[in-house]
């Protein structure tokens, strides 16, 4: 616990206090150091048997606007671990359809809410918004009285970026390599990869360009052409880049940006400009173009289907070992569909390292939820490090 | 806490222990005043972040009929302030179709449920009733030893009364004027207002003049003809007028009725006599039926367009500035409809105050639980204000 | 709670610790009858007010793949006694959709989950393999270091057993009969009974004739030809009446099942050869094939409506007064159906017995918690009630 409490008093993040986490790229590097140094220590308690809750009562509410596995258990498993209680938001069981508006909402479900998640990864140009305008609502709720406490928000996906898969998959990369200074100089390969389904989000890959090349990394971006991501995200890699000593490249093949990866990171995407249209047919009510776009997506899924993490191409990687990365579910061929991002060779071999990556992901919530809620989470460690209150008395 | 415990030590109401809250008219003013007490001392321990926890495990089990947003969280907010779980029964996911009968589901739903929630609007005739089974029900598996403890009711709206809305707008009337005894000989208008959907409860208007009748206001009740509420109810609220000093007065005009109003609170409802033919038609499985009710009763309404809280209105009332209330969410014109109940510019206005009120719901509720499970509620206060038991380690 | 702790001196369970419960018969006696001996434990300490929590914070993960009342309510309601928090895990919410492998679902869901319920019983050959492969993925994921405790499991109903019903059941025998010594030679007619319903699961009259043999008791299967149960599961009753000094015999007369018998258990269930062609039909997607074999069966059952629990029936009975059981829900004649497994006036007259029956149920479940979770329960129970933590301060 000493080693965090030090990392953490070297640190400045005292802005983090009453914040929301909504973008990766608005936070310090001080700040996203302190969620590491949080979540490991929130997991040397809970490996220990000590129970750090930060609330005797209090809700966590979600709002999952698309499906989820993961990040629903990694929300609540976190929430339940500083002592909240999960309230899921089902829009459907709500009076939203009776010309409740956004502002009502959010204010209505807060009044003791200490935390909201929220994933919102469908629309092109509407889910961080949402989380923006929600943040705003319960902020300017609780000026005016309304509510005793602000809740804030964790982005647990959005169109634009996944904040806590990216942490989470830093976190494992921190943790596979033996420390945050041996990732300077390693070449990470986040590239598209083929899938027989439509319309995946992209803020996978643009959460990872935009983390990854905080720290030395040099980071290739990978797809074919017609598959380009936010051109906002990538300026966010460039700068990060500079500044860091590392580099952002982009490529239009797989086989360069697997070449002497220390990491790889193959993912199927929608093209933005395509999800920016589907975005508009939506918002039309246009079922026949959403049908049509689809159809079309598929076949130009379908030209890269050569796309694929393949045992040939894990032999160009650096000694042929490259670190295999994802987000989860992948689609893997020969076992969730005929074809798709990776053999299931190459996935076996690696599934316990893509288990624990995903492992970290409830901590990283944790952490998140920790620092925007205690002043002092060095004292507050500490105090949970010497009570040594067992979780689970065995 | 003193002023809240010197108050309840004035009140009888160790009857409210071990009992339901269905209706207000069946619990003495005593009894209602003890709820805002309560309420008031819940929400300053909160707000001096002091947690006053009754249970350290238990469960509240909600059965929501119709959709929600407040009061599910409201309900939820309560439970967790209390340390209850809240497990929500929902009828599709249970054996109900298998032939349960609802004294059997009743007690297989309740073996450590400490406090049981039920909002069940849609059928006249049905709804309170069906709390009032379940009750029986409970109590007589508790008498029987099916049940170790009686999980009492709350009442979360019915066909009849919504006395945790009605509650909550009390209390927030009783903060806006600087304490219950200001309100003696104020105007409320309690009023129809035109909404383009269908078949709204009648439960929140009852609720309003059956309650605000008890503490010496003037309550006026406009509606156009057809629209007429319960005469049980009225007749309610007619002798709770008498005994408290005030008035209770019905008219056939918005105008009248917001004429020099101290507070006004216009809102959609659908009529009695319909209402009783709808669930006819629903018991009967006469889908056409209903569907002609449907037509008929919007046509019905939009005879009365003309019912709207406009600006031009709210300047009739006292000093152009009564007091706008609303249970939520409403038909605002412009906003959630194309003209509604209410003109946005008053909406806007009154918009905190709205959320505010709304507020209250989950104070209401905790107190309603607290006084039907807590002998001493005054000597629990105390002790959890003493203890300090810090609810946010911020 | 001194006599459960010395019953429990006297047993040998260790293994029960980190351990499944998935069928009754992979447990020795010993094992079956500490689970009875905690459940009487922990239902008294809750009878006296105080608080049995293992767990400050932990997550208990429910997976109902069919509907369910009283195992929901009785998992929860378990699992918040204890501490844990139930997240349920709902399908259609997730991504198993997406091509998410069981073993992928199993340990994303396993985060931070102290215990696993899974109802699974629609499918011959399926539910209980889904639960043993579900514990395999866990306990490979904690070896491998994925999740940082092993979640145990609880069968909360597969194709073969319900144990958590049939150990109520037993339980429920205990209390009525004043001790297990008094069944031995006891005679328990778990018999066939009409319904015009379809499918029923074999698991309850294969948990029953599997277990009741185990105390010495006569327990005699009756059901029309046609209407056999697993014969590996009428293997295992055969070889536990052996061992246990009772007996257990087959008939196809209901009459002779129900003479002289002290127990009587009717109740509907669809042929073992039927449930099996309909796992494969559903397998093949032949919904067709579905529906010509739901018509046969339910013709095949009407040629059986005569097996239903009379008033006549129960005068043959020891006394005329055999304990009627029935895992509810029961169908009742001319209360939930025109005729079916029981009169109304019989189920009446059990009524409040039958809820009890029931009420072990949540209790069973905390023991089978309890005792692969807590390596010495003896000094827990102790400990629990010298603090004698309240759970309710009423």
């Amino acid at each position: 616990m000493k080693t965090y409490v030090d990392q953490l008093n070297q640190l400045t993040f005292s802005e983090m206090f009453g914040s929301d986490f909504l973008l990766t790229w608005e936070k310090t590097d001080d700040e996203i150091a302190a969620v590491f140094a949080v979540a490991d220590a929130l997991r040397e308690l809970r490996e220990n048997n000590i129970s750090p809750k930060v609330f005797d009562s209090g809700l966590g509410i979600s709002i999952f606007r698309d499906n989820s596995t993961r990040t629903r258990f990694s929300f609540v498993s976190a929430c339940n671990l500083l002592g909240l209680e999960v309230q899921d938001f089902e829009e459907g069981k709500s009076q939203v359809a009776h010309g409740e508006t956004a502002r009502e909402t959010a204010n209505m479900i807060s009044f003791m809410a200490d935390i909201v998640g929220i994933r919102d990864d469908m629309y092109i140009g509407k889910g961080n918004q949402y989380m923006r305008d929600f943040a705003r609502f319960v902020k300017e709720g609780h000026q005016a009285g309304v509510l005793e406490q602000r809740p804030t928000l964790v982005n647990l996906q959005c169109d634009i970026d996944h904040p806590t898969q990216s942490m989470a998959d830093m976190l494992h990369l921190i943790h596979e390599f033996g420390g945050i200074e041996n990732l300077k100089g390693k070449k990470i390969a986040m590239s598209w990869a083929y899938s027989p389904s439509y319309g995946k989000p992209l803020s996978v890959p643009q959460g990872v360009i935009a983390l990854m090349t905080r720290f030395g990394m040099d980071v290739v971006l990978a797809h074919p052409k017609g598959y380009e991501v936010m051109s906002e995200v990538e300026e966010v890699a460039m700068k990060n880049a500079t500044l860091s000593g590392g580099s952002f490249t982009k490529t239009n093949s797989m086989a360069e940006a697997f070449k002497d990866a220390d990491i790889v990171y193959p993912k199927s995407w929608a093209p933005f400009a395509a999800m920016e249209k589907r975005t508009d047919l939506y918002g039309a009510g246009d079922g026949d173009g959403i049908k049509a776009l689809e159809k079309e997506l598929l076949a130009q899924n379908k030209l890269h289907s050569d796309w694929q993490c393949t045992e040939e191409m894990m032999k160009s990687t650096k000694n042929g070992q490259a670190l295999y990365m994802h987000c989860l579910p992948a689609d893997i061929t020969g076992v969730s569909c005929a074809q798709g991002e990776v053999e299931a060779s190459v996935f076996d071999r690696y599934r316990d390292q893509l288990y624990k990556e995903a492992g970290f992901k409830p901590y990283i919530i944790a952490a998140m939820i920790m620092l925007a809620k205690v002043k002092n989470p060095q004292a507050f460690l500490e105090k949970c490090a010497a009570a040594g209150a067992t979780r689970w008395q065995t």
